[in-house]
């Protein structure tokens, strides 16, 4: 593994084509400044109207961005200094924090203080924060106080599609909420009592203060994950970084940092350090390094020590098996595919080899004081979730999701923030059944699923087989998807498989957000389709998920610039084009007077007189044909 | 364009890894062979079981192809003769047809006795069947007079999964149905109901010999269609075939013939005889570049002369825009992507430009009467379809199902088989109120449906936003879903577009007969499950719908041949492995008696006595919890 060197070189920092970053400045905090990419449009080509040519202006569309200040030309960025701290201010203001002298981690100390590691540390190591004796520094501790904080108001702006109303509506009513489902515009209040009830959590740690406020709920805009980390083979810290900056370009949520490998610690400091968005992780794998991989080797205070380290490094939310337990374990031995998640299957091993409960169910209400020290919120993981279609919807599956209700109740007790795994391999008919459960049996608490894959057969697609899932059950009112590659069951996803994943998940949570009516989410379809029809190409491109590969795919059939602004499309070559006969079609109605239905109808009527005057039978009457 | 040369080395005639084709014969009709192939599975890895190592054997799986004999080793195919034609007989033994002495199409004769064509024109040309005046040869004719045909019982084998069960229950019970809903073993008299009540359709063209018969009907297996043809760019007319080649291999159930460019009755004619898919068209376009593209240069005379000319070449299915009204026009002009069908476009411009009703309609009788000459399926065309979010489930596409529904009638008074095609672009909420309307307006006529597409936004990855839509409203009963490939909206596809648009529907249709409960259909699921728990690589690869792919990522990260022995993969490596702990959870509980449910729970209670007596308060009580 090597330092990083011509950083520069490795990180992406290009801007997306037709696009700048613009910031929006908060009506309630003035020092919030949400980060948005406005995507520019050209005007459509004249028309000739009533013997005129008119020219239409198109204003730019405003999207939702998770790419972070990598896509701000203006903002310099090095990776050993890592990415500007906008929410420092925002926690130190609330008081309700200490810097501690040293981590508390006795691990996190012995990684600090050996020296053959030095050449892999960030340099730039702060003093991490904790909550005052006494104090609680979660967001949902906040919002139940009625606090609206710069973290809320932030996703409020970000979540609106149509900003202008929302600068108006809360100009006008600062403190008002919409009630349980999605308004027209997302208020501050509504946040706020969003987080309050649990149905939506802030994955905020205040030693991350890198990070740019997301908000994960049903009633929010569907948000994805994307997995990344070192496995048995290593790569080096700063392609892992780069990992993450890739993820986000293309529209990850949150990163999940899955590392099993050697230097953990070591490159998740340089993640989080990087990193715009939430970082997620499960800390059972990297206790299970400390023990070299014997499950039963684990102890609950090796556990405990691996939490407090990873929660003042900046970790926002921990996968944490606290479900699994020891009674339902033997509910798996029929299954077709066993136990699949590896957190899961750990936690089954430690039951098992000291016939005893799961310590993490044991030791819940301690995990709950570290959480909400730090504002690390509950990912309670599914450990016994389906692997195959063949053990979907379980008793095993359903055994566990009931017992993580539980502790999802135990968590808000402390105002700690808690979302809920759900499945993995699911056919269609069956997915309903996971959501509706987990609404009832985990009160609401925002749902976070893998896929489902809803078939087996077809691995090297399962972006694909999980996708067709992961938009329905977001439809349903999964808050989170967490993305599957095309390389899932089968290797390690590369740059291309990442990106793949990552897109497919974004089409899967746009498709959702449509279904659900989230406001204003169908403005870009709209300036899309509005682009296509026009035969403004570069529009498309750039209003694409993925203008680069939108470009190169029109580009493989005509190259040529003039095809960019022809008014025909490879697909029918210039004779043959069904828009362009619909504007025909159009000019045709409009010179004939036929441009409305009134007119129409009086046209076919005069036409039917004129037939039915000769005794004609051309036409087919609807209640002839019904004998 | 050339001739084909050196055919063999341009068409794909590589045998499936671990597969091998099967024939199995009907138990009605003695000469109905159905191809098959069965995949062979290797054994499972011995376990130690009870102090003995055991092995446990895995069944061959035999699974629906569509390949047709280019995947058989055992016969010769040469594309200037085309494949057998395994029908003929069937056809002849009816003896309700006729050979014509020459082809009925003026078109068709000019283009036989044009010399200049001579290099390209097919060169065993057969005479062209016809229905013996008085006749009617379409499989529903047959279905309602209770004719179980050769076809029928073709059809009712491939469809089963299991296919002892149907040998058996087919041998006691020959004639017997088992009601509207998908019977678990699926009989021919079953199927012959089906067709008779128009809830599904055998294309079966009496000209296309070479095609081995498959249903659409929403009872049976969900299908694909894959398009294919040339556009204004011409290729080769070997390559038109080896195009087919390709669909056919990854599962195309039909492919669509749309050429627009030179030469169309020549390429077509290669295209059938080398076909074992029915072929379906939109004889529209052929007949506009009869008119040099103006469209308000079409007549129902040239139209007529075109559906002859490719009825008597064998086409399976026209598409046939007769919904597209007059009237309905101006319901259009509104619309954010106005008319997006070519065929729907075409016909809205003739109908302005001569203010006349759409003489697809008008003719509609006769278009009938062409039909069940020739058992040519309708495809009764969506013109008005949405091209986008914004314009779904209008005024427009609803009053133009209504129209489909009348002519599904009309139609069926015929004996002339139907199905309809649906949309389009349609938002996931959506679409279920597409597939209530088809079913109630057009009397449960199979839907067709192109996806639909469930956001606007992705050009580049249009085969996975519509495999997201098509995946569900085939599960809700659409009964064939027409591929979209990833260079919709934006180019030609290629080689590796048609394929990756097959397998992504293959992928949304085979999740759709899950949801159905199709019988058998998880058997496939189950098996590669199994495999993969199991760690029988090579099965797995052999089990997936591209198994090359599937090999191809799985090498990418472990390339040895070692790793596809190995007890793990490349995911988590040989430390840290979620199945191989699984396994040893089993031993270990079995080791203990923990394997049951009953052992376990004995167990949990002897611990929760000793834990009690201790006075211990580490279980958290579900009802402590409620507070």
């Amino acid at each position: 593994m090597n330092t990083p060197t011509n950083e520069k070189s490795q990180i992406t920092r290009d801007e997306f084509p037709g696009s700048k970053k613009v910031y929006v400045q908060g009506e309630i905090h003035k020092d919030v400044n949400v980060a948005m990419r406005e995507i520019t449009l050209t005007d459509s080509k004249p028309m000739f109207v009533d013997g005129e040519f008119e020219i239409t202006k198109n204003p730019p569309i405003t999207v939702y961005d998770t790419s972070g200040p990598y896509t701000d030309p203006t903002v310099d960025i090095n990776v050993k200094e890592g990415v500007p701290a906008l929410r420092q201010k925002w926690i130190m203001d609330r008081e309700d924090v200490v810097q501690l002298d040293e981590i508390s981690s006795e691990y996190g100390r012995q990684q600090l203080y050996n020296s053959d590691l030095d050449h892999l540390r960030f340099e730039h190591l702060k003093k991490p924060l904790i909550a005052k004796e006494g104090c609680n520094v979660s967001q949902m501790h906040y919002a139940k106080k009625g606090i609206i904080t710069p973290e809320m108001e932030y996703v409020a702006i970000r979540e609106n599609q149509k900003l202008q109303e929302y600068k108006a509506l809360t100009k006008q009513h600062p403190g008002e909420s919409f009630g349980a489902n999605t308004p027209s515009v997302i208020t501050p209040e509504f946040v706020r009592d969003e987080i309050a009830a649990g149905r939506a959590i802030i994955p905020n740690n205040i030693n991350h203060p890198e990070s740019e406020p997301m908000i994960i709920g049903r009633n929010f805009l569907v948000k994805i994950n994307a997995n990344i980390g070192n496995s048995a083979i290593t790569s080096s810290i700063e392609e892992e970084v780069e990992k993450m900056v890739w993820a986000i370009r293309w529209g990850a949520d949150t990163v999940m940092d899955l590392s099993t490998g050697k230097n953990i610690h070591e490159t998740r400091e340089w993640i989080i350090r990087n990193s715009p968005v939430p970082i997620g992780t499960v800390p059972i794998y990297q206790a299970l390094e400390k023990v070299k991989g014997k499950a039963e080797d684990l102890t609950w205070e090796l556990f405990r020590d691996t939490l407090i380290e990873q929660a003042e490094q900046g970790v926002s939310y921990f996968t944490i098996h606290a479900g699994v337990l020891l009674r339902y374990i033997p509910m798996t031995a029929k299954r077709m595919t066993g136990i699949v998640s590896r957190g899961g299957s750990i936690m089954a091993k430690w039951c098992l080899s000291h016939h005893k409960e799961n310590f993490l169910y044991t030791h819940f209400e301690d995990i709950c004081q570290i959480m909400k020290k730090y504002d690390v919120a509950f990912s309670l993981g599914d450990g016994l979730r389906p692997g195959s279609i063949a053990d979907a919807n379980d008793k095993a599956q359903f055994a566990e999701l009931a017992t993580l209700g539980e502790l999802t109740k135990i968590a808000w007790k402390h105002d700690v923030q808690v979302m809920i795994e759900g499945p993995g391999h699911v056919p269609m008919q069956m997915i309903k059944e996971n959501m509706d459960k987990e609404l009832r049996e985990c009160f609401e608490a925002p749902f976070y699923t893998l896929g489902p894959l809803t078939t087996d057969i077809a691995p090297g697609y399962d972006h694909i087989t999980s996708a067709i899932g992961a938009a329905q059950i977001g439809w349903y009112g999964t808050a989170m998807l967490c993305y599957v590659t095309p390389k899932e069951h089968l290797g390690l996803p590369n740059r291309d498989d990442v990106k793949r994943g990552v897109i497919t998940y974004k089409i899967a949570a746009h498709a959702a957000d449509l279904a659900k009516g989230h406001p204003g989410a169908q403005n870009r379809d709209d300036a899309m389709s509005k682009a296509r029809f026009e035969f403004r190409w570069e529009d498309q491109f750039n209003l694409s998920l993925d203008p680069d590969t939108a470009r190169e795919y029109h580009d493989e059939t005509l190259p040529s610039d003039n095809a960019k602004v022809a008014h025909f499309c490879s697909m029918c070559g210039p004779h043959f084009c069904s828009m362009k006969i619909t504007q025909d079609v159009r000019d045709y109605a409009k010179e004939h007077g036929l441009d409305s239905e009134d007119a129409i109808s009086e046209g076919m009527k005069e036409m039917a007189d004129t037939f039915n005057e000769k005794g004609g039978e051309v036409y087919l009457e609807p209640e002839k044909l019904k004998n």
